[in-house]
């Protein structure tokens, strides 16, 4: 079962701006990789001194330099000093607890924090990794706990010397970072979605006890994705309405985009919210209705056979006078032709009630 | 079962304006019919060549241009070169997974996409069709999955020529295009509204488990259409605020008109929903009612023959000193009116405890 | 039980403007009456020739046309042409199913569609009319699906020549009626207070399955009365906010007022609610309570009784060697007081327990 | 059980501004009490002739009339008159079933409709009493059904030569009216906060179907308080907002401070809501676990003797050839040291299944 | 139990402004410790006389005057005077029950209410401690029940030279010090994150009634840190919206972080109502379950050895005529083969119906 919470509150006390690294060690040195490109230059390459960073931020081209590991948070500091980021903002990147947001630094850059989920199919739990974006006049950073993201076809797009991302500014960049992270999210609710129909089938045709651990485990899930889905709309909106130099026009309609996908995904959410709460109905009713199947065959039995068993203890008593005892036909005929004229009676009963 | 999500996750990773068709190719070759006309002039021809369109977008009549399948991304973006239409909306039109949107682009044009749903009468299902309009100065053009769709009435209108259709402008045509895709939305209701009464009445008079099932399903599809409709509000108030100069004064009321369907049919939805809660409860104390009848006549039966039995046995025992058992009348009227009386305040009993 | 939905999907396909009467005829002729009034002339009289009532709305006095019937569509059409009433607004009154809803026409005129409630006093359900207003400069028209309204009193008051309506503008004759269908919904209300309230002694002194389904119908009822109240809001408040110069600033108060009026009936209908499902808890909650005590009863006697039966059987079998069987206190001491002993050790188990 | 409703239907078809008393007459003789005041004067009296309002009204000082007894709309008419008041407002004054309202009429003076809250100790339930204030521009009017009232400590402070009250305007008079009226609000919620403890205690150590009738009754009285507090919002908004020249910048503080009040009692409403509907479900649960020990008790004690009576059945059987019944030491030990192992077999089974 | 509510009622009837504690008193003499610091100097002391405080506030350093203890109003009221705070303020610091609030008066001083919350390990409550905080220009009170805070940490960072809080304004103390009780909260939902997994974990493992009243408890404790906390937005907003002249731009970036913090905060709450309203459906159906395993177990052994029981009782009749008795292979291989068919027919149907 995934953490709740993270450890936030092992930042108490401290003041603010001190940069703690909230969550695990995933990597065991801090991986740094500059991608720099205009429409008719490209150059990647690994970092491996950080004031390689300074003369790529100079340079007039794009540079987008994606850092993977956030431990280090006296490296995490030396790119805030080239960079020229708010302390608040780089406190931010190493907490990776935080709340999807957008926050705009007087005209400087444009800060935002998204969740990258992944779907973990072993276990059908959601795996949640804090990406950070920074956005500057011309350069994007991004920062992540550990290797391996949803990225690699961005990469692929930039080194085609065609696509449109090299003729556009860093703000198209960080648009198809973010846009890249959202469509993951369709991806997930699809696993989701296959996952609630399973289950409505197995609900149908055998529901169990696990059957609804697994919509409640479904529901949790569900819980968890929304808190970290909902505020995306607001961080979207944020770059819709920013009036930051540094987003131009060209890209206010991508921008617009990724945002109608995140109502969709939201939209989306909301339904299967629905969906599985209607699934618990159904649950406890069919066990309602198993209970019901279980209590009509013992009422049937006992209905019929504890008053039979009576009727057979009555002449299994031992009275001195009890004439039918004697006589020749009462056992053949008498007896069991009164128990099969009461049986057929209840059962025609039973049929009448339709417990048959 | 309608599959819940179509794959939108197809798109992950492709660069923003890329075309690719998100739902199933539904016909063969995509068909392509214009209706051009004004007030005292009228073609209706299908389109083979595609430069055709360009002709009919230079004269100053209103042209209509409905495309039937959406497979043949090429020819899309061959009407997008034509229209000067917007990469953006021309992957919106072919991923046919979209939410009802409005969108005005600078001034050029506007827009939509909808969801055409089609009651399946055999399982009770909705299918949903996407349908996108574009409204330009002179042109709508509305691109459809499949051939087939609620338009059949306005393309007749158009041909008489006294409609006033004929009169007006292509925002009128955008508004009756929308207009029949709105009142359409009428039609399924009313069938779910009637799906909704026949339950009602099986619930009252014979509630099963298949019954239930019935009512989960229609709560599914309930959440589906709501997610598809929805959004409509803001689609048609879209319009209602829209500055753009493709729409007219005149039109504005009728745009009105089918806000307040729109509101309507959110409404209804509402109510259907709560309706659909009710039955839920209906049915789950329907069970518990079942229950209790079943448990009483097991309770009834028990409680009458058990500790019958019991008396019965005891004069079955083989103890040497059982002075009653030689007693002539012990057998006939002892035992059985003990027996007559017990069961008589049985019944009195249950009787007062209202369980007969 | 009230049909869901009035056939709305009959106009699907129609143009707008059409007008098609989607109610049942409910009376064999139109009936027109007009009242023309102001503080010192009174004329009532039925109309037959609607060309009277161009003659009517030319005169400088307060003129009230009253239609009930709407499916001489004609008719309708005429009355719009002397009034200069758009086809929409004729369509939307003769199509019954309305959403109530104000209008202002070009400074022209305001329409209003209301919903007339009936409380049905023999199956506890509410008929709904559609009731058509149009304000004009100096003239009122009201459309009705059948006659017998709300309006009775208003009459009476214009006819006595004292009353403040008599000096007031045709604004304040759309108020007064208004106000007639609004303070008529108290009367709806009271009536479901009465019922609910008698639901709630049933449910304490003797629930059965028919208080529920009474309950479950009320709670139905509420949701189709809150579907047509609810809207209400909004009608009175485009009053309050419209600055069409056929509303007066001395009429301004009274809207005020109507619109308390509505807010107060829509938290009633809200706390009707609450309480409807606080009933139902209550019912579900008696169910389980009835089936606790029948499972009491059942395991009291079968605990008691079943190992009462297993001793009574021990002494009936048939093994030689039984030395007990041959004891003389056997039967009458031996057995019959530890049975006894049995019987108290039970009762006092139970007793304990609270069951008995 | 409180009525629902007031009658307010009995107003149906009245022109607005008849002045017809809805509620029960609850005194005789309506009492006139005036206050007349300024910070070096005080006067007392009962007013027995109406005509000394207005002389009082010509004053400079500030006077506080206090109506107790609503049903003589004569009088009311008369004190309308004197101190100019709008029909309207007269009605609202005596139709007793007003939600809360504020309104301000035409910089003349300022109404507030509220509702005094009385706590019914012995059947724990609300009464509802409607006080309505006029604040003009050196006078306050209060209107009540019944003398008692929360303000007998605020009569004291006015008494008192050295208050705050006596160099304030009539706006802190009646500040301090509605501030009585809303502390008064937090007596009734601690009252229902002891009862929703008592009832929590008891639902934990021996919930009965009493205790649930008791939860019934208090979400009950809950929305109907609700319906009573949630308008005050509103009401004390209209004071912060209002820029009518009868409130002084000196008392908005005040006001904001009642405010403030008025959101923490509606917070704790809606946290007692929440509460009780939590109490439902543990009483609910609470059920279906003495239903499973009841059911436990009747399976263990079935499930032993049944298959044992079976066994004593066997050995009660008359076939000539049952060689079992004829060994010495069957009946003592074959059969007893079987019954004993089954017994011991079936309570370890019961064990392991936690039901012992 | 914690009670819920603290008895503001005792409030009641008394002039605004009045200064009267409402909570217990926890320190028997208020203690005042004052820090009086900027970049480069600091004090810190006790303070016995209340005269010094003048002195403190009459410096150009920044002022931290903190107030343990607030039963003594006298004291309030002395330190009212030397720092100008209005009446109104003075009875909210002292009235320990208030909702958070913000009020900025007069450009005077900033006014905050919160509640420091502490988590009672033992018996997983909640203990609430009203804190008041007053931002004036140069200097900052803060007002609290009792000694024990959690400012000790800032007290630390004060006392350090080289902090940013040697060098920032008054405004940036009181963030710090909202901040170190907001970030507290994230400590209290952390345990509470906890304590509902472990829950989770029970209600899989072996949910009992004793899982559901703690469920039912953390819930409840839920619903009062929502009320708690809720208000806390609107706080810090205000803090944000604030045009005070006692804010400066600098600190507003810090304001923004504890707003994101307070969102977080709540998102959190209600991710966890959620899952505790999972959790009671979770429990709800595992009782169904159980009750249904119960009800297998008798119903399996009731059928079959009710009916087994009945042949038995036949053969134990005492009829003068049964033919079976004297055949001698009836009672080892006619009965017991009969009776092995029949239980293994019945075991068939069982497995069948799943219920083995």
């Amino acid at each position: 079962m995934k953490k709740l919470l993270k450890k936030h509150s092992a930042r108490s006390g401290l003041p603010p701006g001190t940069l703690l690294h909230t969550g695990q060690q995933k990597v065991a040195q801090p991986i740094i990789t500059a991608i720099d490109y205009n429409s008719d230059h490209l150059e990647e390459k690994q970092i491996l001194d950080i004031a390689q960073c300074a003369d790529l931020k100079k340079k007039n081209t794009i540079t987008w330099i994606n850092i993977d590991g956030l431990h280090d948070t006296k490296l995490i500091e030396q790119i805030g000093q080239i960079f020229n980021i708010h302390p608040l903002t780089l406190e931010d990147i190493v907490s990776v607890d935080q709340r999807p947001k957008f926050e705009a630094f007087d005209e400087n850059y444009i800060f935002v924090a998204l969740n990258m989920l992944t779907f973990n199919n072993t276990d059908k739990t959601i795996d949640c990794e804090q990406v950070s974006l920074i956005l500057g006049e011309n350069f994007v950073l991004s920062f992540q706990e550990k290797p391996g993201d949803v990225f690699e076809n961005i990469r692929q797009r930039i080194r085609q010397t065609k696509g449109r991302i090299r003729k556009m500014n860093a703000d198209y960049l960080a648009y198809t970072l973010i846009d890249a992270i959202v469509d993951n999210y369709f991806l997930i609710l699809e696993n989701f979605g296959e996952i609630i129909e399973s289950l409505e089938d197995e609900l149908i045709t055998d529901p169990t006890e696990k059957t609804f651990r697994k919509i409640h485990s479904i529901k949790r899930e569900m819980i968890l994705i929304r808190k970290s889905i909902w505020p995306l709309r607001e961080v979207i909106n944020g770059f819709k309405k920013s009036e930051s130099k540094n987003i131009s026009q060209a890209t206010e309609a991508y921008f617009s985009d990724v945002y109608d996908h995140t109502i969709q995904i939201i939209d989306t959410i909301e339904s299967f919210r629905d969906m599985v709460s209607g699934m618990i109905d159904l649950y406890l009713s069919s066990l309602s209705n198993k209970m019901n199947a279980v209590m009509k065959v013992l009422t049937i039995i006992a209905t019929i056979f504890i008053p039979l068993g009576f009727f057979a203890g009555v002449y299994g008593m031992n009275f001195d006078h009890m004439p039918e005892l004697h006589c020749k036909w009462a056992y053949p005929f008498g007896f069991w032709i009164a128990i099969i004229i009461i049986v057929a009676a209840m059962l025609y009963f039973f049929k009448r009630k339709k417990w048959l």
